[in-house]
């Protein structure tokens, strides 16, 4: 007899659960690379470990010179928090009713799990598919995303290895498994401004310049811009100040110096380029003296068509008995590293409701089920290819 | 022979020399009150000490039961800063051609030898005098005034001990001695602002609520307003933003408070209370969620006329050929704490330009001249008494 709790049955929650034992918080991968390398390596994948500094990555592939399609995911995770605060430990794997707890059981630990049982489930029942299969596998994605996804890239594309289809782990859904499947995602740009004055004594304003009232107006009207209005696969473009600081702590003092971090969240309707030009348009006309330096988070990216969509779409249609909506809201991932490949990019994961929070939990039935929707992804592929 | 740059012919240059080389840095009195204690003791003065905790305090009085003229004035000074940077030692006096260098030198060590000096050239002349005269020296108006100027005002209130005329010796001149008599001070009043928002991720911004975004048009607003255009004494109240915080410093989260801290320099036109009220009106106008605390530095005062101001326009005329200027500009004053008992309060001392700075320095003439002015003022006031 077989059960859907019991991981001796179940292969998707046994290898979830061996890999939310090993504490791999970033950038410690903690052996779980090589736990999955040894799975695919018995089926056939050749294994590639390219580590970068304190980061470990994996490029395990399947076949040559078919199209690639690949899965790309990370085995470390967030720290746990106040250990006191979970109910059962972080890094013990623990069955309460039909859900799995531990810290990386959504995010993303139970996709490795399932997509490594569905490809060997896939491989066993094509052995030789007309499509080739590839793992990227990095152990900093909730760090600083320096030694991670971006080299491994770097070194395919050094290399000419290019991904058709590349299908993202990170937890897509919302309220139940596959409604949210993400296409997508915003672009993220921050800016480090710098609005100079002079500093003087506030009972001598006539010989100071104080910065944050020359910039009060100006980021009044940054935050009431407009940027655009989004498109159908895009919420408008976002600006948010994260950080601002201007002062000695004196009461008696005019700063010289305003300091102002700020993010956008920008849609394909705008490039970076032309968000930077509008901002500096709306500091001008404040005549503000002015610097910006910026840091470019990512790029969007959109896959809006083609194969990859349509096989997952179908995949959750199938298992799911849903239609998944297409979005591109929420943070950033590492498919932003591998869309400006030319590679089709979208993300499927369990619910995500849960993830970087006390008591990260999966569904168990969910992880069976997604199981089932990765296997039907790579079989509507096969489909697709034979036909 | 006497010359005017010889400490034993000069006494005010002798005694502010003395003075000078007590590092009485604040709350250090080093000695400076009981040198005066002696020479006032000499010439018939009860001298009372008054300490409160780490402050040292003098009040000194001749006579009893007349219109009581009192000069106010601190034996602490502000550190030397970094003393390599000097020309010459910051606390051993020296003489470069007409000039006395050292920390106090304006600050107001020449001040008080200068009415030590004229005092005792006045009580040789009038015995008796038709007025009583005091001296209130403390060694915190350079800190935190907690302990100070505060304490005795207390102290002489709680007895009904009245000061009329009171003298303050801050350095008041601004290019010659006397060209300017402080006949006030604006009041001094901080707020200590929080405006409340709701954090989040800069992803998610729909379920934050970015308080710095709420208050940058309300702070344009306080910075744009015309509070009031000042009066004849006063020049217009000013608002000016010291320091400005928000933030965790991550570039995607959005912040959950803002604070400023903000400080008005405010006339005679408006009270706290009004500029309390319109602040309140601005921010309720933007919606905003927040709270202020408040800090008193210090109310406005202003002595218009009256025979203190009259006494000492004619003694610095007399004396310098020049009539000075009344102003309130300028900083705060221990005046603040005394005009409140109903006291006139003007303040008239050696040129400012070089105090709480690198080889501050004070002119041996002016030195001189400073005595001969407080003589007269004392002269002056004893003929309109005897008139």
């Amino acid at each position: 007899m077989t059960s859907l709790f019991d991981p001796v049955s179940n292969a998707t929650l046994a290898l979830t659960m061996a890999l939310i034992e090993k504490p791999s918080v970033t950038p410690e991968d903690a052996g779980c690379q090589s736990l999955m390398a040894d799975r695919l390596a018995k089926i056939g994948f050749n294994i590639e470990m390219l580590p970068f500094d304190d980061t470990l990555n994996m490029w395990a592939r399947h076949g040559q010179n078919k199209p690639l399609f690949c899965f790309a995911g990370h085995t470390d995770v967030v720290p746990s928090g106040p250990v006191e605060q979970w109910h059962t430990p972080p890094f013990t794997p623990t069955i309460i009713g039909d859900t799995l707890y531990g810290r990386g059981a959504a995010d993303m630990k139970g996709s490795l799990a399932a997509m490594i049982v569905a490809t060997e489930r896939f491989i066993a029942l094509h052995p030789e598919p007309e499509f080739n299969i590839a793992f990227l596998i990095t152990s900093d994605e909730e760090g600083p995303f320096i030694n991670g996804t971006v080299k491994v890239v770097e070194t395919l594309e050094a290399r000419q290895e290019k991904i058709r289809w590349c299908l993202v782990g990170e937890p897509s859904s919302g309220k139940q498994l596959g409604d949210v499947i993400k296409n997508g995602r915003r672009g993220s740009l921050t800016g480090h401004l710098s609005v100079k004055g002079i500093q003087g004594h506030v009972a001598y304003p006539h010989l100071a310049d104080n910065p944050v009232h020359k910039a009060a107006p100006a980021l009044a009207a940054l935050a009431a811009e407009i940027w655009d209005n989004g498109n159908d696969y895009f919420p408008a473009t976002s600006f948010q100040i994260a950080n601002i600081h201007a002062g000695t702590g004196a009461s008696n003092v005019i700063p010289g110096e305003l300091k102002v971090m700020f993010n956008f969240r920008y849609s394909t309707e705008l490039t970076a380029e032309q968000l930077q030009s509008r901002v500096y348009a709306i500091l001008d006309k404040f005549g503000l003296n002015y610097q910006i330096d910026w840091t470019y988070n990512g790029l969007p990216f959109l896959t809006d068509s083609g194969d990859l969509v349509e096989a997952t779409v179908a995949a959750v249609e199938k298992v799911r008995g849903i239609t998944p909506r297409l979005e591109t809201t929420g943070g950033t991932s590492d498919g932003r590293f591998i869309a400006p490949t030319g590679a089709q990019v979208i993300e499927l994961g369990p619910c995500n409701a849960t993830i970087h929070k006390i008591n990260e939990c999966v569904s168990i039935p969910d992880l069976t089920q997604l199981t089932d929707v990765y296997l039907q992804l790579l079989v509507n592929l096969q489909q697709r290819l034979s036909a």
